[in-house]
């Protein structure tokens, strides 16, 4: 079966060129802020052919010339689509060039496209062509990215300041197409709230129309449109990317059921050729934003291929001058990432592929350490960790707990790979033992944020991170437990990305009490004020349009924001206590933990199946169709066969 | 004086990335053999402004960005035009992405862009944007290279074959326009040779033209056009670089003359964007035909800018990580060019922009320098120096020869500019101290091309690139003048491309009496048959058809080759003498040989002036209208002032 090819991660690199570059902000397009590589403009594909070679057909996205090799004699075939090859054993290539996507190639007949023809950028050393199952025809052109589309219906329509102001009944992502009662000028505006859509001044996604009497604009978040021809007619179709929703959870409670829905719902609207953080904005790739989502596909949708192109469009393309986003946290995430990623389908062929830029990644991380093997913020390098006050002076506990973290997983690629790491994980070993001796503060208890200002502030965050990220000891994890996270003293998190690590840490405290409370308060709060997404933000004692507020802006806080979609990972995590044990969950645990909801049913993916954790108040129910489970409950250990429910008394 | 400006090289990687796409063989485009950088799709210009901003306009090719910051404070403008900065102190920057070309910034107003403006790609650091003195107008648009068009008219027009023959008299590169009898298919042929149009299997430029009754094509090589249609109106217009002729020559003799004309037009004919190597295949720029081009350019057009926007095509970006165009001498006769380019114009401007690629470029090299400092070629590298026996087993002895000279150039460029060069001097001594050690061979007197493989093959190659580039005393350069260059037994240069570099050495060596010979028979040979540019080669002992094949195809030679038009650099170096001694022509000699020319009258180009030698069999005149000159002639040295002719008796 032959499908398109091209160089290993140009897909990615084109369509996240495109994602980046379709951000607009009050009318004007906005322009990345970090660096955003382009696709090669000219690739050659080649085939090793051991016998007669038959006759073939070339599709290409670009102008091509195909060249056939016998020893040193050529033959060129220039630009051909059918053409006799003769005899082997030849040497096939096939030269695309092309500037305005990216050079792809589909060749089928009696040879045929597929990853073991190799791909260079008539440079670099050749290496095996990458494909994807969706484009297997000549006419699936890898250069569209292959969303799918449905109408969605305006529910409610207002005349309202000399137009229209229509209402889809939820927040969507969707291309649009109006026909205005006359040839004119036009303004639209989308807006996520409706104080937004009706706002001139503030709305961000705004459209202006010059004499015509029809525009068609592609897809945009909203949940609101305000158009001023009150006799515009306008029809809308969702764009999305076809997804299977593997997981499912339903409790006895219904908040807790409509917050995982609209978890679920708010994370696919996001999960689109990447990982997104928000769909109006910025709709861009964050480094930190992916790596939790990949924590919710795991417990979702189990997509491979995104947490893959999601993967290959950070990692970016040589050289490597600059962190991922600009943010050093975040080129530690994205290693971290890579490897859970490993861990989670055992595909090592992405690692083989991507090693080279992973090694180029890791080689800017070390020339940046100092000589005591910190990481210091150098210029142009922002130390984020999180929107909130830390002792940032010198050295950041959190920002070497990531680093330790990254080295190690880098080591740990390297050793699958056979590939020399130079000492990675010796270094990570020694960095973890400094931050242990410099950060740890035996008074407070806790890890402090700089050993260098003498102020010695804990905060949660690098407490947070060391207990996620750092080896240590159970003294010192429950004490920074108690000192740190427990202790109100300490500076609260305020925002949902951070808050999940810190929600993590209750759950690996054995402490997950707060998680249905949380669902109910928090996000239970949004839904209550008629989210119907989750949003980036939420304070629940802002109820009017000032909770749609952000960055200085009355409406540019994201009311559609994937790191808000935790809840699906935290319930299938901790409550089903579904976790892969080995690579690629050749085996698995099932270890339920009741918290406080009455009932429960909960599914969880699992790459050759799923597994479904049921609990009524009386029984716990476990079913996995793939083998490699294990039930641990009630101080036991029970192997679950595949097909096989196990069922076991709650108490 | 406000300009457009771009991140430096972006101008010419993206008209190099054009050039580079343009090629068509057979009617099928002919993508680029060696990889063709693509410029950056988000550029981000910035300007601190100490005082208040007052009102700007800004245009740019892309979609546009302005942010204003006062310190940490930030003002979004989005993508308006016109825009009141107010008060300063502040940082003006505005991002500009466009994947259809390349960024580039125009603002006019109170603040200006010029190049104290920074440029940077969002990740790597800032440096000063650049800018071209044609782009001062907002429509003056850097996308599009500034031609300049004439017509050309038809001289000649036959019916033929169903079909009519056009000769425009002399060879051209014009962009044509065709209006047919009537609507239909039509195919055209664009010939060199009235043979080449006439062939419909192996004419190398045609088009086709389906079911229309007009069709215009971008400019192409030819003398002869075929249209099928004998009706077919056409119309052609000349595309040129608008160059100064500065040079020039004449002399008693009309050949001499003439070849002297052909050579300028040729040249000219290929000095475009960039220098290419003809003007009908490949259209390419490669570096070794470059580096000859210099030398061309220095005494007919003496253009800065031309030489400037080759050298920096050549260079592409990083990663740089095979050589240029593939070939590792190429790679070194880009760096020792460099050096030149400098030493000719005095311009440290540029080298200290493309320090950073350049340092690249030599950790490159260095980096495949085996243990005993020696280049040998390693996978993909082509270990060209000429189409001609050579013996090269292991080391060659000419591309040890280059790469020394490279080192030193390197060296020099580090010294300049106060960079640490990590010893490049000292192993560019030490690498030509090897040469001679391993390389010379005492019985024979001259290099031997390895020292490896025990043949002792002595070729004129490895001991002209010695002559000319490697350190050594006058006894070893008079051994192998004689041993290798005068000795018919020795194998002869067959590419004009090395011939000059011969050429070269007998004027050094002071034997420069073929040079006149040469220009009769070899050049002028080439008009004898027809010519109206110079060849890329040519046999004198073909006389029909057959003189235009290469490359095993009928018609793929290049009849209009900027390599054959050394004459002009020979004449004006050895018969007018003149010669840069300082940088940027602070002095320069002008010694005089007269050959066997009876009179000669010839203007060298000077960057302030020029010198003009004139001599008519009794007198020689010198004339230079710039400072710094000192005639050399009959054993004296005579300072020459500006403006006042210096007259000597010729014998």
């Amino acid at each position: 079966m032959a499908r398109w090819i091209w160089k290993f991660g140009e897909f990615e690199i084109y369509h996240n060129l495109l994602l980046h570059n379709r951000r607009t902000q009050y009318g004007w397009p906005s322009p990345p802020v970090w660096k955003v590589c382009a696709p090669e403009s000219c690739v050659r594909f080649a085939r090793e052919v051991p016998g007669p070679g038959g006759t073939i057909r070339v599709w290409a996205k670009g102008d091509f010339a195909v060249t056939v090799w016998r020893g040193y004699e050529k033959t060129e075939y220039g630009g051909q689509h059918e053409i006799a090859l003769g005899d082997g054993p030849m040497r096939v290539t096939v030269t695309v060039s092309n500037r305005e996507s990216f050079p792809c190639l589909y060749v089928d007949g009696d040879l045929q496209t597929d990853e073991s023809w190799t791909a260079d950028d008539l440079a670099g050393d050749p290496a095996p062509a990458d494909s994807c199952a969706w484009f297997d025809a000549p006419e699936k052109s890898p250069e569209v990215f292959p969303f799918a589309y449905a109408p969605v219906e305006c529910v409610r329509r207002e005349r309202l300041e000399g137009g229209a102001l229509l209402d889809f009944g939820r927040e969507t992502f969707a291309r649009t197409a109006f026909r205005f009662s006359g040839k004119g000028d036009h303004v639209l505006r989308f807006g996520e709230s409706r104080e937004e859509a009706m706002s001139p001044e503030w709305c961000v996604i705004r459209r202006t129309v010059r004499g015509a009497d029809r525009a068609k604009f592609e897809a945009q978040a909203f949940r609101y449109i305000f158009v001023d021809d009150p006799g515009a007619k306008v029809t809308a179709e969702y764009e999305y990317l076809p997804l299977s929703y593997r997981g499912a959870f339903r409790c006895d409670e219904d908040i807790v059921n409509r917050v995982w829905d609209t978890a679920a719902y708010t994370f696919h609207l996001n999960s689109r050729e990447f990982f997104l953080d928000g769909i109006k904005r910025d709709r861009w790739v964050w480094s930190g934003d992916a790596y939790q989502s990949l924590f919710v596909n795991r417990y979702l949708f189990l997509d491979r291929e995104l947490e893959r192109r999601t993967l290959i469009a950070l990692a970016g393309k040589p050289p490597f001058e600059a962190h991922i986003n600009g943010i050093v946290d975040y080129t530690f995430y994205w290693m971290i990432g890579l490897y859970e990623y490993y861990e989670t389908y055992g595909d090592a062929d992405l690692l083989r592929r991507i090693f080279p830029q992973a090694r180029r990644i890791m080689d800017f991380c070390r020339s940046r350490a100092d000589a005591d093997g910190f990481v210091r913020g150098k210029q142009r390098d922002w130390v984020f960790i999180d929107w909130a006050p830390m002792d940032r002076a010198g050295a950041l506990c959190g920002e070497q707990v990531l680093f330790a973290r990254a080295l190690e997983a880098y080591g740990s690629i390297c050793a699958l790979l056979g590939e020399d790491s130079r000492g990675a994980a010796e270094q990570a070993r020694a960095l973890q033992a400094a931050v242990l001796e410099r950060f740890w503060d035996d008074e407070k208890g806790a890890f402090v944020d700089s050993y260098e200002s003498g102020k010695r502030f804990v905060s949660r965050h690098s407490n947070i991170l060391a207990y996620l990220f750092l080896p240590m000891d159970d003294a010192r994890k429950t004490s920074l437990y108690a000192h740190a996270i427990l202790d109100d003293s300490v500076p609260q998190i305020t925002t949902p990305y951070f808050k999940f690590y810190e929600n993590l840490v209750h759950c690996e405290a054995g402490s997950d009490a707060g998680l249905e409370r949380s669902i109910r308060e928090y996000f239970g709060g949004m839904l209550r004020l008629g989210a119907t997404t989750l949003y980036e933000q939420f304070d629940p004692n802002e109820t009017g349009p000032e909770r749609y507020a952000m960055y200085g802006h009355p409406f540019e806080k994201s009311l559609c924001h994937a790191w808000s979609c935790n809840p699906i990972y935290l319930l299938g995590r901790y409550r089903a206590g579904v976790r892969r044990t080995g690579v690629g969950y050749q085996t698995f645990e099932v270890a339920p933990r009741l918290g406080d909801l009455k009932r429960f049913d909960c599914t969880v993916p699992l790459p050759a199946g799923e597994v479904r954790v049921r609990m009524d108040g009386e029984r716990l129910s476990v079913l996995a169709t793939a083998p490699g489970g294990t039930l641990v409950f009630g101080g036991q250990r029970l192997p679950l066969q595949a097909g096989q429910e196990v069922s076991v008394a709650v108490r």
